[in-house]
């Protein structure tokens, strides 16, 4: 399925999308998607059956619907640094022993079609495609065998990083966290329907430039790696978002660097999740 | 006011600590410190009168409550590196020219009274007193002049450290947000009641002894200028908890270090706020 958020007669709803239909879910007993994702597998179950034969007053056109960020206050966002090889190098940094974490906070998600606005103090505003991972059931010290057990689904994430503000001082986040530098969206994929999620191609694609383009394959430390080492430092709960990092191609090791630039159509592009499109404006 | 979070028959509710009671502040309207928060000083200035004559079965004996962390889900918990000349000094760092700013996740906070857990693969784990200022009213570019007008009040938090972890990667938030890593409260004292926080004595005491010992006039970057700095990058939120560094005399720069030990008491003590008391154990 297609989780999204999507606004509607003036207020958030939980949804899921079908062909160019949208199901609401809130009838169903979920005010927003947060709270499906802390049903588990008992609420995923209900919203098939929902889904499967849905009340004629639940199905919205998807062309009278706002998508809204799927997650607007995940209770975390874990993004993990230099988790492609490529990307690493490109950065000249070594290819890492163990993965550099770091987070950004809620205030800085958007959704789909929103503007990244360009802080007017930085002179190095940059994009990064990643893949990002939706938390379903928490837990801690969870094995990397057990890894699928705990992931709810996926969506597009892109890593917005003012480059200037990043290396001003040795901690990454202040760069990371602007308002509206994590665009995601626009709807989660269940994880059911994402066989391999590292095996995906993943692309970034500017006013119609591919700019980064890799696949999943290519991370250091894979999906099942990231939650047994991130559980073993903290509780990992519901609705948790883990942004894996992107792949080379950034706009800072281009020559010449390739900006954010007022205007810019910018997609994240990852196979079997729907694309993920932002502007961008000054500020 | 010292406004807490009590739990009392079961549940845990938000009050007003007077002498040797709590005033309960659910009846009045407010099902969480945070929602008190976030309703500004119309808020504030109910619960005065609420406390004032408040209803007898509002009022419990402290012996019969139990205090926990005043806010367990704050929208953000945001920390400062470096900000006491003495400590950056001792770390063989540079005063910055710009505040270092970090996160820790709100799985980290634990209230007062229960034990700091010690990671079993961390041969590091130390202590940070410090002075945490509670956002009210936020917003985004709030002038260093209009510091006043945001701050709700002031708790002590310990931002507690696996050196280890913080120096495992360029990102120190690993080593910042084991589960139980940030010891928080037990009282958020309103900033009606904190005439000048730039001029409190902070100390932390472990065992009887005195590790950290300084005043907030040590800071390099003050509480306006933080509130600047940061709201410059993202916007405040009410209930945002912004933790303002550690002075001087961290375990790691004694000689030997003195890490943290099962069994130790362990005390953050800063004038006018009541002291925060926390355990250690084993993992």
């Amino acid at each position: 399925m297609q989780l999204v958020t999507f606004e509607h007669n003036g207020s958030a709803k939980p949804g899921v999308i079908v062909g160019d239909k949208i199901i609401g879910l809130q009838a169903a007993g979920f005010s927003t998607l947060l709270h499906l994702i802390q049903g588990g597998s008992e609420a995923l179950q209900r919203i098939k059956t929902w889904v499967d034969n849905p009340p004629k007053d639940e199905i919205v056109p998807l062309a009278n619907a706002r998508i809204l960020a799927p997650l607007s206050n995940p209770p975390k966002i874990i993004c993990v640094g230099l988790n492609y090889r490529d990307h690493a190098l490109e950065c000249n940094e070594q290819i890492p022993k163990l993965p550099t974490l770091f987070s950004k906070y809620t205030t800085s998600i958007i959704g789909p079609g929103e503007a990244i606005v360009l802080p007017k103090d930085s002179k190095e505003p940059d994009y990064e495609a990643e893949l990002a991972v939706v938390i379903g059931k928490g837990g801690r010290y969870i094995s990397k065998n057990r890894w699928r057990d705990h992931v709810f689904g996926y969506t597009n994430l892109n890593d917005v990083s003012a480059r200037d503000y990043q290396a001003a001082t040795s901690q990454w986040m202040v760069g990371k966290t602007f308002d509206t530098f994590a665009p995601m969206g626009p709807a989660i994929v269940t994880a059911d329907e994402i066989a391999d999620p590292q095996a995906l191609d993943i692309q970034m694609i500017i006013n119609g430039e591919t700019l980064q383009s890799s696949n999943t394959s290519q991370m250091v430390f894979g999906i099942p790696e990231l939650i047994e080492y991130i559980s073993s430092i903290f509780t990992l709960e519901p609705g948790d978002v883990i942004s894996t990092g992107t792949p080379g191609g950034v706009g800072e090791a281009k020559t010449p660097p390739r900006w954010l630039r007022p205007g810019d159509d910018v997609v994240v592009r990852i196979s079997g999740i729907p694309e993920l499109h932002s502007g961008v404006r000054a500020e």
